[in-house]
């Protein structure tokens, strides 16, 4: 029988270092030809395989493929489609398996986060069912840091980088025209569900009164009296103030900040979004000048201001996984362990799938403040590892030298198409 | 007689790199310490000398001004205080040069764009007048890039690599998610009259389809039909479709985009700006996905990633200011000069003030490509050598280090004081 193929591919949203974990993958892959074949790759994640598009990894150069390291987001295109259970689509992961069984695959690594290692799992107990086992291993990978049992998620500690020195460096500009412009600094960043984007911005503070002076978190009720209350304060003491307001802060009945709930004349809902209608509510309310940025994809895609802690995680985190499947692991995950002690460490270690499928884990209430609008030391001692070190990419003509993939398509083997 | 003092202040919006202007003014000053005596600067730009507040550079280390270098905004602060015309505001410029006067200032070393030029001009002619001659010397800065004369402005460059940089990496972001999520991506910059900001943008591609897709610069009446026609056309052939959009982009008739005109329950203009305007226009048109950012102070507080060509420029001009002051000039701004050539070269010239003050330098014709959504390769080869070079800030425990002085006062001299 001929050596097994394997198939990886990314899922949900990108990150800076997604693509050094599809480095991790495609190297050690290649460093183990006798016992597993090639790496085919899903063009736009899961959706490249079911429609039978899988890209060849091996028509890729050796210096193209290092060059994954230093280029962000997806380099084969990721996706948004959520795998609906078995029971609602059986046809679709059925179709899973037949596409892999026509190209001999037999690893399943998947690159994303909840719900990714929930299709992962899902894919492995059928494959075992239909008599055709696949080996699934999933690659953490999330912003949003938000993955159980691994004590961090390989692409948070870039976004965390780039928010805290943005914070630092947006702060100094406030602080430096406050006497007689802009008193007050927004900056929304991304998590919908936990504050840990958020929190990281906390750590551009150095010392009692430098900025962020306000944290906005999801896992804090938003209490508008309290907030217009502390913005206030702030800008008497330090004479400016800059917040940092996760998008998905929310009411106490869980509506979000960045529904305003208003219409313009057509019947559609306002647009926005959070930082606006917060800077909106400090001016209604104080009457201070404001500024506001949406980082938005900036922030998870900034490749040029990566965490080197981050970048060799995301790295190991898919080396371990072709380790993993050369062992006849199956349904696990590789994560991040951190070592006891005061100096920082990081080892690999192993989760089984079904722990870490649709579990968010939240900013533990003692990583945040009594008053809800900072960072505590606990969390700074939490965060502050994951941001050490500047991964820089190489610079041509003044701009970040990206890699582009040939991206060659394995040819199809399936008569029939499927639709997604 | 005593050796004459010099002033000097920030004024405007801060930029990544006005602290290198800033520490060229003062390391120059201090190696001519025969011929010139303290510098001293104006907190809060020009509003600390009508206060009579003036922060003593030589109380700073020299590591400490040298930290100027790599330390963006304003490290005195600025201000957006715009002084009057002499014959509506005459009391501010005769304060002025009574604390100049008090403090034995002979230098005036003004740090702006075009609003300031005016002013350094103006406070030269009245101190002519009033028979206390100030030598003026206006020091350009601006990250609107739109000060005549100059070949460019200091502060643009490492705005404009900034905005190429996230540009190329959130447009990678969108390839690689558009099969299935976002298809437009719209990120909106700075430049509310001259498109500078917007065009850097466009550095970003390399090749035919790269983004972005589409820039709107302040030149450009902005036409909806055409607008919404490219972007169809854009997602028809590339999948995706990236704009960058200049907060000053406007109608035919000179009404902002960033308008729209809708008021909420209480009466208060509508809340967004132009990236959720333009982003719900096209989602109202052709139904796509969309995200957008707003840069902001990010923008232009970027020192992590300045220009090394922008970061000597600046540098050079503070420089090339106190060289003038010593060469006994008035009324002048030390300009940049590019040679001729195919290889980018630069050096130092001098613009008369009368012929900077007040003056708009717009994007020319030429370098907006017919249909107007575009640069042209004569923008290209205008641009690209200002972002040449990555300026990276020293990092200690994974951000960078800016400097914070001591910004000690010069005790106050003058009885009275003076309201702002």
């Amino acid at each position: 029988m001929p050596k097994k193929n394997a198939f990886y591919a990314q899922s949900g949203g990108v990150t800076s270092v997604i693509n050094a974990s599809a480095c991790g993958v495609i190297e050690t892959a290649r460093k183990h030809k006798s016992e597993i074949g090639k790496v085919y790759a899903g063009r736009n994640g899961i959706i490249g395989a079911l429609r039978e598009e899988l890209i060849d990894t091996s028509k890729e150069s050796r210096s193209a493929i290092h060059g994954l390291l230093t280029t962000p987001s997806g380099a084969f295109g990721s996706c948004r489609h959520k795998m609906k259970t078995i029971e609602e689509n059986r046809a679709e992961y059925e179709r899973l398996i037949e596409v892999f069984k026509a190209h001999n695959i037999g690893y399943f690594l998947y690159n994303g986060g909840g719900d990714s290692a929930d299709t992962c799992l899902k894919v492995s107990q059928l494959s075992e069912a239909m008599g055709y086992p696949l080996q699934a291993i999933h690659i953490p990978k999330t912003i949003d840091n938000d993955l159980p049992h691994t004590d961090n998620c390989p692409g948070f500690g870039s976004v965390a980088k780039y928010i805290a020195i943005s914070t630092r460096e947006a702060a100094l500009d406030v602080a430096s025209m406050c006497e007689s412009s802009t008193k007050v600094f927004i900056l929304e960043v991304m998590g919908r569900h936990a504050g840990w984007i958020a929190a990281s911005g906390g750590l551009a503070a150095e010392q009692e009164g430098d900025a962020p002076h306000i944290i906005l978190f999801p896992e804090i009720a938003f209490n508008r009296e309290k907030f217009l209350a502390k913005v206030k304060r702030t800008v008497k003491k330090n004479g400016y103030c800059v917040i940092i307001a996760s998008e998905g802060a929310q009411y106490k009945d869980g509506s979000f900040l960045a529904e305003s709930g208003l219409k313009d004349a057509f019947g559609h809902s306002q647009l926005g979004g959070l930082a606006p209608n917060l800077a909106q509510m400090i001016k209604d309310e104080h009457g201070y000048k404001y500024h506001w940025a949406v980082a938005d994809y900036l922030q998870r895609a900034a490749r040029h201001i990566a965490s080197q802690t981050d970048l060799d995680q995301a790295y190991a985190v898919g080396e371990a996984a072709v380790e993993m499947a050369l062992e006849g692991k199956n349904s696990v995950m590789p994560c991040i362990v951190r070592g006891k002690g005061k100096r920082y460490r990081w080892s690999i270690g192993e989760a089984p799938l079904d722990e870490v499928a649709n579990v968010e884990k939240m900013m533990p209430r003692s990583f945040i403040t009594r008053d809800g609008f900072n960072i505590t030391q606990a969390a700074r001692e939490y965060l502050e590892p994951l941001i050490q070190g500047e991964a820089y990419p190489e610079y041509k003509n003044g701009m970040p030298k990206y890699v582009r993939l040939k991206n060659q398509l394995v040819p199809k083997k399936l008569a029939k198409g499927f639709k997604v």
